[in-house]
């Protein structure tokens, strides 16, 4: 595309490079470029939009873009947020399947505030025309980072790469280049090379926990009709919760639905033949079988890949003033919260605001993110993580459904002094992750004695109806 | 030195590489080699033997074989066993130094059992000795595992070597070799290649975390009599607990003493003056500094590395009957319970047991191993970092005076039924890490009651005597 070149700040001197050229990297150069730095992006795959066929590879589920995330986007450029989410479609709350086919809405707020989905590679593309409207981006593509050391001038990073185009299976010939930079940022996700670096310099602790669920993409295609495309409600993320697994969808806007199947490795596993797999889906998921094709289920079931979930947390994301991890580098999380995106954002925005909080004097800056972020990364890993079993379980019981009228009651009378947990993570990016799990806990426990009174309430009443007929007697 | 072959085992036809040919991968060489299999050992270090000067990392704490460490080897070659053992200086107890240079000795066991000093690298080159007794031995230094992948014949393990000898400090003009083997046993250590290569092909929850611990090795010399060179007493672990920082003191048979002191990182950093140290050790350790000598004192706190202490843990351990993990690279623990070398060699002595049991099926030998084992090396982890707590503070106390003594007392009464947790850990290698941390809980619980019982009887009689008195009056 022609470069739209866009207002540039007064140029700094330093430059940096951004390994990883997803989501969290590209925010993290339209931000860093904005404050002024020279910025080199290196990502290890190639341009995607060289691609002659679109590449699938299966593995995705769509993302709730939600208000942190927007948020995020906002705080470098409001019309190129704007340009960037253009095709998304609002998600206003869940449909539940149950296995009759029966369908029942569950509102997600409570002012008809909306998740709002979208493709990871389309917005990943989006992301990256941005890119080239900045005179002081440069992206580099096809180059790994090998090696990462502090052997530059002043202690400054030096990265290796290599060539990943003309690899062949052997390590040999390779072309390393090396680079100087002032200062590294790492979002290249959950399997980061640079924090694996970045360990060598370090002292930092670190965790990951694959969880027992296994993921399978699905696909359920627009429908036939050519004034109304969607075969389910567009407006809704659909989900089909059978406790142990699940089934859920995911609206694009050209009609179709990513589906995603969720289940225990061992279950998923023991479906590996055709007969097995209708049995399973014809019992389970009848009504969506009967949208994704039951050909189209099989085929998918046995040839897609079987894909992991993997929650990685460390700690501290910083070098000096020389290094940091974002995104999932720092912290991977379980998609059921639908804030892994959201949450990389949000780092990009308030690593930012920090630099500009310490006047640009790095280090400083870095420390004070490492040390105020890690609460608010561990609250959403967690809240990911007990998401999986609201999402497959809870919300086909009358108690969560009770719940959640009561929570929906206490916030009309208390207003913003009494927020739903699923509000303040997805709708209010201005509450920190680790106030919502606070805040969070203490309604809960509030909501636990009201639950008690009216039980107690039901008891009592149904002593005094009793003892009256008894008495009648 | 000329090789004395021993008697070989019936040669089995299937080829094992292990990697690291530290204290645990040379365990494992001789003990695989002595099931039939073809060991071939890489280490990336050159052969200690072949350096000029002895390698002093001035990173070694002195290692105390016990129970677990001696049985492993035992299983293996009894007579091997005492050869490599033959230089153990015997520890029976702790001796306490107090900050006027008390000194209190403690017994570890009730019937005068002794856990053994031994240097690392000394016991390392015996048993290096040992493995060039073996025909179906080969071992290969200077080459550093740097890829493995499952895909030789039938999903055998290719492992990728670099030469390391003459690496320079870029990554270019690599000389990779590539080999094939049945299976490969992982022995290198806390930062482990095998086990960062066997994540791609394994769901490995892993985690790594720093202890605000840092520990600087210092020397105690020889004394100057030709009749008795100790300078401390020879048979005790010797220690300078203050609460949060302590000096420990392990003999070497040459009459010195290896000595460290471990500190949180903040202090031990402030401390970065001559002048500092010289009135930290003076207040905190002067009849130690009498011993190291001043200078030396100055010399090793300003100049000696300041090492971490790291804990990771990690599951499963291998993949299927192609490669498994063991000793540090498996669980890296902190040496407070002289049982990280004990663990990785019992370890070895575990899963040769298994194999055997399994007629060399490796799969379900290995298998069985990741399940099994995984509960013993959570135990001791957790039992070696509640240790530093003890060494630096409760051995200061009377209430830990009373209660050993207690345990003691109860364990001369019940026999074996009550065994104090130490000498579980210690000296009973054929009680589980696992059921160590349980019996000792359910004793714990029992001292409890009968402290309770002691002090209620106290306060009583207390009560009495006032009453008494008051009545008198």
């Amino acid at each position: 595309m022609s470069k739209i070149l866009i207002d540039e700040p007064e140029p700094r001197k330093e430059k940096v490079a951004i390994v990883g050229a997803g989501l969290v990297g590209c925010l993290a150069a339209l931000s860093f470029a904005r404050l002024g730095y020279k910025v080199t992006l290196y990502e290890y795959r190639d341009d995607p939009r060289n691609e002659t066929t679109v590449d699938r590879n299966l593995r995705s589920i769509n993302l709730a873009v939600s208000d942190r995330g927007i948020r995020a986007l906002n705080a470098v450029d409001l019309e190129m947020s704007i340009r960037v989410l253009k095709n998304i479609l609002p998600m206003r709350g869940r449909m539940i399947h149950d296995v009759d086919g029966h369908q029942t809405s569950m509102k997600y707020g409570l002012h008809n505030e909306a998740i709002n989905s979208i493709d990871r590679a389309y917005l990943n593309i989006e992301l990256l025309n941005e890119l080239d409207r900045h005179k002081n981006i440069k992206v580099n593509y096809g180059l790994k980072l090998m090696k990462m050391d502090f052997s530059g001038k002043n202690g400054n990073p030096r990265i290796y790469f290599e060539k990943t185009k003309k690899v062949a299976n052997t390590l040999e010939e390779n072309a390393i280049r090396t680079f100087e930079y002032n200062f590294v940022i790492g979002a290249d996700g959950a399997y980061s090379a640079t924090r694996f670096q970045l360990q060598k310099f370090v002292r930092m602790d670190f965790s990951q926990e694959y969880m027992d669920c296994c993921y399978i993409e699905l696909y359920i295609p627009p429908g036939a009709s050519k004034k109304y495309k969607f075969q389910l409600h567009p407006n809704r993320l659909h989900i089909w919760p059978r406790n142990k697994f699940m089934l859920i969808a995911l609206p694009n806007f050209d009609g179709s639905f990513t589906s995603t199947f969720f289940g225990p490795w061992d279950l998923t596993e023991s479906l590996d033949t055709r007969e097995k797999v209708i049995d399973f889906f014809q019992t389970n998921f009848k009504d969506a079988v009967d949208l994704i094709g039951l050909e189209q289920v099989v085929e998918a079931f046995l040839t897609h890949p079987k894909c992991s979930l993997v929650c990685t947390s460390c700690f501290p994301y910083n070098y000096k003033g020389k290094c940091i991890i974002v995104g999932d580098a720092a912290h991977s999380m379980v998609p059921f919260y639908g804030q892994g995106m959201n949450c990389g954002f949000e780092d990009v925005r308030v690593l930012v605001e920090l630099v500009k909080k310490h006047e640009y004097e790095l280090e400083s800056a870095f420390n004070e993110y490492s040390v105020t972020r890690q609460q608010d990364l561990d609250a959403i890993i967690t809240l990911a993580r007990n998401n999986y079993t609201e999402m497959s379980h809870n919300v086909n019981t009358t108690r969560y459904a009770v719940r959640k009228k009561m929570d929906a009651a206490m916030h009309l009378i208390f207003g913003d002094k009494w927020l739903p947990l699923y509000t303040m993570v997805s709708f209010r990016g201005d509450i920190r992750y680790s106030d919502c799990i606070k805040r969070s806990k203490v309604q809960g426990w509030l909501l636990s004695q009201l639950e008690l009174g009216v039980y107690g309430l039901g008891a009592w009443l149904a002593f005094k109806a009793i003892r009256a007929v008894v008495r009648d007697r």
